[in-house]
């Protein structure tokens, strides 16, 4: 594999829209298209939640934000609401109304949130949104309970409407859960490997992120009534879509800014994460990637690792750099989003929903956060 | 509650068929029902298992007992597969091929086996079918995964068949998975308070238990067109035959022999489980009720009670006898079963069907094991 340079630039890529000479995004709001999506799926989300039994319901609400851990009141950070803003606009590509997304939208977060309970544990993660995780503040137990009933929840509420378009939107859905399982799996198989090819990496992060969001691209359209050809081209652009959040994602894991995060700085490089940047600058094969991993291989059996300075940090970001991953994986972030678009070409949809799913793309990724 | 004085008799219950006057179950092979369930649905189980992603089909392998801890072949216990074949009688009952409940029949076994990996790892529980448990030989993440993989697979299955059909068998699992949890809280909330009611403890064995089984007797019926009161009837009889079953497990759990059981002597009163005959016991209120609820209590905070000799395990075992909750416990299998049976005269089905699900209850009130 061929890399290209590295130059020490932008955290993210700085993306032009799909087709430079028709500004088709001018004028979309994304922050009232995210409202829309959080104001009309958080109700029936919390109205699912609370179909769970004691302490299920509140062990969940803490997860979401919605209380702290004493059960007091709390006003959490929600994220980017990315997906319900999406499954709603997926409803629109088939002329049906945006309410019509909503049960697949609430569907997909419940899924989400089920295999981020899950992989915290498994993960050992302490820390998600600025909080403890769940299975620090209220037992593993709970954590794999929760997430069980979260991902029941989500076949629950879609198979509930009785219609044979829910039954299609739960098979979709459950293709990506099983894609998000597998993901997982490869990702905990790599913390035990030296070495992750980059196609290996790009797996993994079609399973874990890729799946779920072209899921929720493709769920509103399946209830609405969409045919399956239309479905799976939506699934085409959420898929690519995924990958590339989640290459701007890998690049905020290590040069993004912990105020903005709410993680802590090189944090995937504290993790030992075999992330995008990483994986392409070890597959550079110059003298940094050399360089590079010799340093790694020591620190995998270093017993000082969990003390490395912040310095110690910087000399690997900065090797990352140099090898060139942190440009590849820039680059790979507006591949990613140019196909997506690109995929859009397939489907005959209103001219501003086309618009709204352009400029969606467009803010995933050149996100801070 | 009033509780009989129990008499030192049999394990479990002697179960009478249920109308005296004419022996329904007369000439029904039970052996060769459970061994068509098996025959027919573990082929299409051992396909399912095959679909998932290394290593998650080894370690899936090696829990159903296909494989042993280092990979060789191993054959396994299977477990009765009591509801393979309840599965495919449930089809017939509505003049069905047997082959039309196989779906069903393996999905539910899916569901139930995510639930055992699960709860082993929630429990600590180190032993399962005379084997360690998977968390204890894979560890715990991939029992978190396994899990996880063997739910969404259970919908894959059934979802992919593509029928209005399949989308209500799916929804009646989900419910039935739902249960599975909602009990397993409750399982797990028990086991931090002193006390728990008779009616508590059924409402959790009817979640963990009782749930699971009506699927297995609805399911079948559903995938071959049954209405919605046909198997919501036949969720009646498994049910109640769930409780039933749960009843004499809690006998053996106790009183049951360990070469047949697989378990440790005294095993649930090792785990301090408040099952059945406990809670019977502890609620009969007279001399050797109040000496348990205080010998019990004890226990809760004795430091050597890991150490406990077969011989206070006896004692604790006769008190609970004496104040009635073994011969209570033995008369609710009774009851249930009885209402079991009862509920199959609300549909409508071939004889020789009808004879075969008494025959299955009378079976599952009368094992050893």
């Amino acid at each position: 594999m061929s890399l290209s340079t590295g130059t020490r630039g932008e955290t993210v890529p700085t993306v032009p829209s799909a087709n430079p000479a028709v500004d088709t995004t001018a004028g979309v709001d994304i922050a009232a298209l995210l409202e829309r999506g959080r104001a009309l799926s958080t109700p029936v989300l919390r109205a699912a939640v609370d179909r769970l039994a004691a302490p299920m319901d509140t062990v969940a609400a803490y997860h979401f934000g919605w209380i702290d851990a004493q059960g007091r009141p709390a006003d959490g950070d929600g994220g980017k609401a990315v997906r319900p803003a999406l499954a709603l606009l997926s409803a629109e590509v088939v002329g049906a109304r945006p309410e019509v997304g909503v049960p697949g939208a609430v569907a997909v977060e419940l899924v989400h949130n089920f295999s981020l309970l899950h992989d915290d544990l498994m993960d050992g993660d302490e820390q998600r949104r600025h909080r403890d995780t769940v299975w620090k503040v209220h037992g593993p137990a709970q954590a794999i309970l929760v997430g069980d009933a979260l991902f029941a929840l989500a076949n629950e509420l879609l198979l509930e409407l009785g219609t044979v378009e829910a039954g299609r939107a739960t098979r979709r859905l459950t293709a990506a859960t099983r894609g998000l399982i597998d993901g997982q799996a490869q990702d905990i198989s790599f913390e035990h490997r030296e070495r992750v090819t980059v196609e290996e990496c790009l797996e993994m992060e079609g399973n874990k992120t890729g799946a779920l969001l072209a899921c929720a691209v493709s769920i509103g359209a399946v209830l609405g009534g969409a045919d399956d050809r239309t479905a799976d081209t939506l699934e085409a652009y959420g898929y690519h879509l995924g990958l590339a959040f989640q290459a701007v994602d890998d690049l905020l894991g290590i040069w993004g800014d912990p105020v903005a995060t709410g993680k802590q700085t090189w944090s995937d490089l504290r993790q030992r994460k075999k992330s995008l940047p990483v994986v392409a600058a070890l597959a550079e094969g110059g003298a940094a990637s050399r360089q590079l991993g010799e340093l790694l291989a020591a620190d995998a059996k270093s017993t000082e690792f969990a003390s490395f300075s912040e310095e110690e940090f910087a000399v690997r970001a900065a090797l990352i750099e140099e090898a060139g991953g942190r440009e590849w994986t820039s680059q790979e972030a507006r591949r990613q989003h140019a196909v997506a678009i690109e995929a859009l070409d397939g489907i005959e949809m209103p001219d501003l929903v086309r618009a709204q799913l352009v400029a969606l793309a467009d803010f995933v990724v050149v996100r801070k956060k």
